[in-house]
């Protein structure tokens, strides 16, 4: 890849998702664990901040509060050229990552730190700007309304939604910034058993609102070379992104994120990359529906075979290795940087790992982000 | 310049800011009005989005509205690729512009609209995010502060301020978007006589929280040459952007905002460009004080000079020709978008101007950027 269009990963950090036990912390206050993780971690920012500081901080939250990110650089004693909030919802982080790369591959900066942060009350949980939507608050009555028509199409049944759960809480058993670790393991039975939402999906099927945040550092090819002289970063090699609406995907096929599908295709066109390439994913599985629909529209199986994937019968990419939202706990604004940050923990730690892919949306599916990183 | 690097400005449009007129619209209403007005001026743009779409859309505003970028795209039934919102304060607007500049030069995406609004009682009028600013929550104080530091310093006057409110509203008599538009002329007299707000400032030193929105369409070159063979277009020569922070004005010198002489120098350097050079310049005067300190952190005078610009000794270039934030109204997400909007219109349609600048900041200066505009 052309050297100056490389944007590389060089650290990342994030707090223990929680609901109860840092309710009366402050933004900032997730915002400063996930950073000072970062730094413990990775020695070398250190010094590449003291001598070069950080050119630009965006902040991907759907918290209220206004400045947040002038206000963080203010409190981590960065001075930066560009402060900039980001938000749209849930898929707030890919946003961020994705204004942070055309920030790095423009030129205008050479490190951009990414701040993604929210509590487990953010405004971003309910849907009720959309009035089209009538009493239809709630994102879990669009996943059921995708799952009643999956299911009407498909051999999918509520053991198979169960099967998300119980694979993705186990990942989060041992991810200790995961809202479950270190919990005890779920069963096929207890998500059968707990308590409906919206019919077919019960408790379990749903991801959990919390407190938490996640930070992530991207630097130009010669900024992550200084650092290190070895090869060893995560590079972001392709982005693709859309924001279709509500209506498209009503229209056509409620069986299909739309807006996925078309993020998918750009970011595989442009990264070169078909999905049988992938080793590893973090996809978007706020409901267990969701990744069931995840698993075809990013390509990893035909239409209607998500199912055998879970199986076993289909060979598809770790997905979710880090228990995903489902697992995690899913804060909204921080949910998109933590998938990049474990992402790419995963693609440095584990050698069968070459080939990432996130995907992270927002407010049921009508916009999707799907970002591919590379271990070189 | 690169070709590969040129982002042009092809349209922009306006709604009338307003505070009682417009008071129970919905901020999509009056993105909307700002929309159809630049589809009334700039008829090719119309073809251009009925052929091409619209490749991203960022809303700048700090109404605690979610997701706002997608439900104004699928308002507008345009489907783009990206759509996301930038927040940071009064400075949204050029966090926005400049943001979409990146998306453009790093090939992300080849036309991105800006919308940018806010109500009269948005969220940002407030500093109340920053407890270590004491009971000093608004604003005004800060000016205050500023402008009695430049007081003690330099040759500065109650009049020589209101000179500053006097020439603002009068230049927005003939601005049809400004909220000033077509209302009586201000006399120096009724600035010193307004009421006080904090000394050393009167309510007329002071801008005018609005209703308002503003949108512009940037593209790349070949899409600016598609909608038109003639050069005509205003074209974004360079930028400059700093998020200081309160602490090192405080501790430096109060009688300059440093994020603007840093964003200032940084724009110079990167467009080749320096203050002499500048023919017309839309400045953040929020408050009286904030005109006259521009004019020095943008280096059109010396420090200290800024009263003898106003009583025209020294030559500076056109300041704020459409009225400025103090005949305009101030809309604090519409703000930056409607000073790019009327930079451009000033440029295109005025022969004696072809390299323009505009200045935009928020929180008592503790950010700013600059963004200089050239014809060709």
């Amino acid at each position: 890849m052309d050297m100056d269009k490389r944007v590389a990963v060089v650290g990342y950090g994030l707090s223990k998702f929680n609901r109860l036990e840092m309710k009366d912390y402050s933004i900032y206050e997730h915002a400063t664990y996930a950073y000072a993780d970062m730094l413990n971690n990775f020695a070398s920012i250190k010094d590449l901040i003291k001598e070069n500081g950080i050119d630009a901080i965006i902040t991907s939250t759907s918290d209220p509060n206004p400045y947040s990110a002038s206000i963080i650089a203010e409190m981590f004693n960065i001075r930066p050229k560009i402060a900039t909030r980001v938000e749209s919802m849930c898929s707030s982080g890919a946003n961020a990552i994705i204004t942070a790369y055309s920030y790095i591959v423009s030129k205008l900066c050479k490190s951009v730190l990414i701040v993604g942060f929210d509590t487990k009350d953010s405004i971003g949980m309910r849907l009720d700007w959309d009035d089209a939507r009538g009493v239809f608050k709630h994102p879990a009555h669009w996943a059921a309304v995708y799952a009643r028509a999956y299911m009407r199409e498909f051999n999918l049944s509520r053991e198979h939604l169960a099967m998300v759960a119980v694979k993705n809480r186990k990942n989060a058993l041992s991810n200790r910034y995961a809202y479950f670790y270190n919990s005890s393991m779920l069963t096929i039975e207890q998500v059968l058993n707990s308590k409906p939402v919206v019919e077919p999906l019960r408790l379990y099927d749903c991801s959990i609102p919390c407190n938490g945040a996640s930070v992530a550092l991207l630097t130009d090819y010669s900024t992550a070379k200084r650092i290190s002289n070895k090869d060893e970063y995560v590079w972001i090699k392709g982005i693709g992104s859309s924001s279709i609406g509500a209506g498209i995907n009503s229209i056509r096929d409620l069986r299909c994120m739309y807006a996925t599908v078309i993020a998918a295709r750009d970011a595989y066109d442009i990264s070169n990359v078909n999905p049988s390439m992938i080793d590893v994913a973090q996809v978007h599985d706020a409901f267990t529906i969701c990744e069931i629909m995840a698993y075809e529209d990013l390509g990893f199986v035909s239409r209607g075979e998500g199912v055998y994937a879970l199986e076993g019968k289909v060979s598809i990419p770790d997905v979710n290795t880090d228990g995903g939202i489902l697992g995690r706990g899913h804060s909204a604004g921080a949910t998109g940087v933590a998938q990049l940050a474990l992402l790419t923990d995963a693609i440095r730690h584990n050698d069968d790992y070459r080939i990432g892919l996130m995907h992270n949306m927002a407010a049921a599916g009508t916009s999707a982000s799907v970002i591919i990183l590379e271990r070189e």
